[in-house]
């Protein structure tokens, strides 16, 4: 199958990675892919430049976003950060029409202002905006109204969405939100064919809300355990 | 031990009736015992007068805020609604000086004009206020600096706070958050007694933003499952 993946990021890598290994063709979309390609940088978590990394991933290839969601005629993973997401996929909206766009962005608002700062390894906590009243995976269905959006991922680890039996034999929970059933199907087949077994259906994309205001729970989860280490969560009933 | 309750709605009945249960001595804290006795009709969440449920928990004793929290030499919680705990604890910021106040309150601001209304089997989700720079927690221990708040408890339904073996056998994770070792520590005992086996310390006081505003993923995994279907979150690792 032809899956795009808009994104250049650790996430969109992990995605890029697993579904090549299972053997899709992975059209990765970049604002600029020169500039992408010229970086010799590490982006702002760390990750080696995309064009390292792209050296160690024969057979995928980098297009603008465009042209990276054209190619793809069912299924683009949205792994644009949260800050440029919706401007970046308004610009693409005629290629990502009648498409599911499977969301797991954070709209972190990085800002050296943020009040009452919140101690992390790598400075202070981001606020989220949008948040609470709004989400960003809303924001990304009423611009883009002929695309099929789904929250999907944003609760997990990067590396454990694509690879859940990696914690604790895959016992734990992935969730997905979204206003049309075929495109939270198809992401549901995503996440089986990936190795999720427990998927709970949060309904419709309003509750992306507490997927992506839950961020700062996970990031505090993270800190408690020690940062790095692999965890999930499971609800248990 | 004495052990005062603040606010008689479900959270803290579920409390009372359980330290009741474990032998202590339980203070009851209400703005105006008079009034709430008063009260012959359900509350706004469905739950009987609290005159009524009184009358089948023989020992427990109806104080204001003030005297519940003296009558308590150590550990306090607090149940009192997110809109109103800061003014009503500020009242009584003598009488909770130099003590444990174990906060479980959600902030929510029930306002009509709501923007973009997240439908909910009793009309639509309530906003946090505040959100995600700040923290009703971290807001009630500015306003008493003598008093050690620890948030607890908000992330699991409030009958299984209390009985969490109620669920899957007790194996799903209580947080807890605080800026005072001791205070957790007293915290901590307080959730063994009551059956928790995995606690987990998010650290300082601001980890309380996360655990507030898992508020939403929290009513959404409610919804999924059907509404009043018991369920618990764990971190799996």
């Amino acid at each position: 199958m032809e899956i795009a993946v808009l994104g250049t990021g650790g996430g969109a890598r992990a995605h890029i990675a697993r579904l090549a290994g299972l053997g899709h063709d992975v059209h990765v979309g970049t604002r600029d892919p020169e500039a992408t390609l010229a970086r010799t940088e590490p982006d702002m978590m760390g990750n080696p430049p995309f064009g390292t990394w792209l050296a160690d991933h024969p057979g995928v290839e980098l297009h603008t976003f465009a042209e990276a969601a054209a190619r793809a005629p069912e299924l683009v993973v949205n792994g644009i950060d949260g800050r440029n997401a919706v401007a970046a996929l308004s610009a693409a909206e005629k290629q990502l029409a009648g498409k599911t766009l499977a969301d797991y962005a954070v709209p972190y608002l990085y800002h050296p202002d943020v009040e009452h700062p919140w101690p992390t390894p790598w400075g202070t906590m981001p606020r989220l905006d949008p948040c609470d009243t709004d989400s960003l995976a809303e924001r990304i269905q009423r611009a883009l109204p002929r695309t099929k959006v789904v929250k999907a991922f944003v609760t997990q680890e990067q590396d454990t969405v694509v690879d859940p039996q990696a914690v604790n034999g895959g016992d734990h929970t992935m969730f997905v939100a979204g206003d049309h059933a075929d495109a939270k199907a198809a992401v549901i087949d995503l996440l089986r064919a990936y190795g999720w077994t427990d998927i709970l259906d949060l309904g419709p994309l309003v509750s992306a809300r507490g997927m992506e205001m839950y961020a700062h729970m996970h990031s505090a989860i993270g800190f408690a355990l020690g940062f790095g280490t692999p965890f999930g969560i499971k609800v248990v009933r």
